[in-house]
Order: C-alpha cells, then sequence, then structure tokens
C-alpha cells in the first residue's frame, strides 16, 4: 500500500505518518505553503518527514487564499485565545482548505501512481470547521473517486476508528511517534503560546491521554 | 446573483461569461496558470474579460501538477493530433484539474461574499475527461455544500440544459459573445493549429451549428 499523506507538521498527522509507516505503508508527505502566518509548521513537518525518512513535497499556493480574511493568514487579523468552541475561533476558518489540499494531494497521487490520500481528521475535529466532519469526508471519498479513473481512494483512518485527539496521542505514544518534533500553535513565536485554541486543544490531548505533554508552552512556563 | 466564473479562455467560457453578464449576474473571472504550454488561453480569457468588462483574476498554481506528465502541462509529451475519442487524447489529461479548479474558486467564492461557481463544462464534453462527467459535477455540488458554510454552490448551466458545443455556439452567436477572442487549441502558435483533439471540437461545433467560423487555422489556411 501507497499514498500521500497531508502533513501540516502538527500533531494529528505526525502520529498517523509514523502509524502508517509502522505498517508498512510508503508514505508520501505533503506540506502547503498556503500564506500561513509562519512556517512553524511546514518547519515540523520537514523534522517529521526527516525523523520517518519519507519523501517530503512542500508545495507553493500562497496565491490561492489571498481574500482570505482568517487569523490563520492575514497578520490584521488577532489569533483567538480561548477554546475551539467559542464564537472566536470562526477567525481560524480558511474555506475549503482541506477541499483544496486535498483536491492537490488526489492529482498528485494520480500522477504518481500512488493508491490513497491519507487524512489525519478525526471525530473530535470541531463543528467550526466543515470540512473536517465526517459527511464531508464521506463527500470527498465520493468526488474523488469520480474524479480521475477510480485509482485512487481518500483514507481518513482516525474517523473510521473514530478516534479523538487523546486517542491518537495514546497512539502516538505507544508507536514512538516524533510528536516532540510537531507544532500547533497558530502564533509562530519560539514556544508554543499555549492559549490560543489549538495549544489549547493539544495540551488537553495529552491530560486527557495521561501521557506526559513534551511540548515547551510560553504560559504555562510562565505558570511554573 | 453573482458568482465566480472558471475562465479558461476556450470557446465554452467565453459564451458562459456572455450569456451570465447579458443576464445581468455579477461575474468575476478565474484563470490559473498551472504550467500550460502555452499562456494563450489565459491571454484570451483577459481579452475576454476585459471585452465584458468583468473583473478577473489569475492565479499562479504552477507547482501543483509538475508531476503530471500531460501534453498540456509537459513539453517532453507531444500534442496528439486527431479526435478526441482517440485513445492517444488520454495524453491530454491533466488529473483532476476540474476538482483542483472548482475547489479553489469555492475558497475564493467564500471569501469574496459571493454566491456561485460558475463552470462551463457541457453535455458534449467527453468521457475520457472524468471530471467533466454529469456524476462529476452532482459529487462537486456536494462536497463543496459541506466544504464551507453552505453559502457557495457549484452551477454548471450547460450541463443543466442538456447543452453539447453546438448549442453554445448557437447561443454564443445569438448573444454576440466574443468568441473570436477565445482560444482552444492545445499548441501555442500564431494560429490555431487545426489538427489537434479540440481544434478538430471547435471546428465541428461552428459547423454543426451553422454558424461561420472566426477562426484562424493553420490547417485550414493550408488546404486553401
Amino acid at each position: 500500500m501507497n499514498g500521500i499523506l497531508l502533513l501540516s507538521g502538527g500533531l494529528d498527522s505526525c502520529v498517523l505518518a509514523s502509524s502508517l509507516v509502522n505498517q508498512g505503508v510508503e508514505v508520501v508527505a505533503l506540506s502547503f505553503l498556503y500564506g500561513q502566518r509562519h512556517t512553524k509548521e511546514v518547519e515540523a513537518a520537514d523534522k517529521i518527514s526527516k525523523a520517518l525518512k519519507i519523501q517530503h513535497h512542500i508545495i507553493d499556493i500562497w496565491s490561492v487564499f489571498t481574500h482570505t480574511h482568517s487569523a490563520l493568514t492575514d497578520l490584521g487579523v488577532k489569533v483567538p485565545e480561548g477554546h475551539y468552541e467559542d464564537a472566536s475561533m470562526r477567525l481560524t476558518v480558511v474555506p475549503c482548505r482541506n477541499l483544496v489540499f486535498a483536491s492537490i494531494a488526489s492529482s498528485m497521487a494520480e500522477a504518481m501512481g500512488l493508491e490513497c490520500v491519507f487524512l489525519a481528521v478525526h471525530s473530535g475535529d470541531h463543528a467550526i470547521y466543515p470540512d473536517c466532519r465526517p459527511d464531508f469526508i464521506e463527500a470527498l471519498k465520493h468526488v474523488v473517486a469520480l474524479s480521475g479513473y477510480g485509482k485512487v481512494k481518500v483514507c481518513a483512518p482516525f474517523i473510521e476508528h473514530g478516534m479523538n485527539k487523546a486517542d491518537i496521542v495514546m497512539l502516538g505514544s505507544r508507536i514512538g511517534a516524533p510528536m516532540g518534533a510537531s507544532w500547533s500553535c497558530y502564533n509562530g513565536r519560539a514556544k508554543h503560546c499555549g492559549v490560543c485554541g489549538t495549544c489549547v486543544e493539544r495540551k488537553e490531548a495529552f491530560c486527557n491521554a495521561g501521557i506526559e505533554d513534551p511540548t515547551k508552552y510560553e504560559a504555562h512556563d510562565a505558570e511554573h
């Protein structure tokens, strides 16, 4: 089995990459420069790829999201702090991002003769991100199957196994995934800020999994 | 009503753009630099946009299709001559191209607050292009609806009205679409070659519609 994995450099795709490599799947990693406010995630993706000894492609599509006023791409929009359930987290939505990324990955998989497009979305992903929900993933599988000659399949193992982020951390810990090399924070400073939505979620996942969190947080360090 | 139209610069999208403008739809045109062997189509898209006085965005995503060995993007692959039904025309397939383009257009539509993504695919489009078939368009509508907050709709009026390319030429002629400014040929020389798949189809469409063809063809000129 082989395929392209969307490797953001975050925790979920880091663990999925490790898990696939462990299962003997030939993995090609794919990351995007899409106008992020920092490149820490892509640098993390590169570290993870090196640790796992997998090919890593980085594709520049910054021009695609220039009309998007998301805190992830627009330096004029402040990264909101707090929990994902807060309304303010809508500021972190980049419209149709997973659709765009998965479409490009599908095209590349077909061109490179690979079987699968692997996505690390999971059952704990949030209602504010429509393109992380299971019904979106089902629709994506269908459209990709019809878009080419039916050779490329979309696979979202964490959704298929009903895993949430704490389950992913437990899996990562069990298989020795290089989770310390992953990057989640929406801010791009030396350490994770500890207070943006994705940092809060990262902390919770390690806490709920009962696994020691290897991440250095600004806020966390300040507390102790 | 308003929306983004995928404007390749070919005949079909030229006529759809004109038809929408005629109906009072606010149209924003979108073209891609995706590593085409020439830029004649995008230049044509620009001429058409100027003639219709519509906004025209050109997005550079050349890095997306670098692994694709299509005659449309790889100068090492000769453009096949003949009819679309020939097996050799598979060389002109760029995997998942419409999926990638429509995904990006959907993201832009959502970011720009536009309602529709207009596609000029038609019922005469060919079996060799999976992402022009009606069942692909249905799947695309569904995935785009689930990908964002349900505000953006995919519209393919030529499919919905069962129109083929000759019908499109007749419509274009009736409404005065700037069809002479459009470009179809896969080769990028001064005139249309007249013998590649898309030139053969263009000629047939005018012929079947009983409309005088404004196009200057190399092969045609040589015959007379």
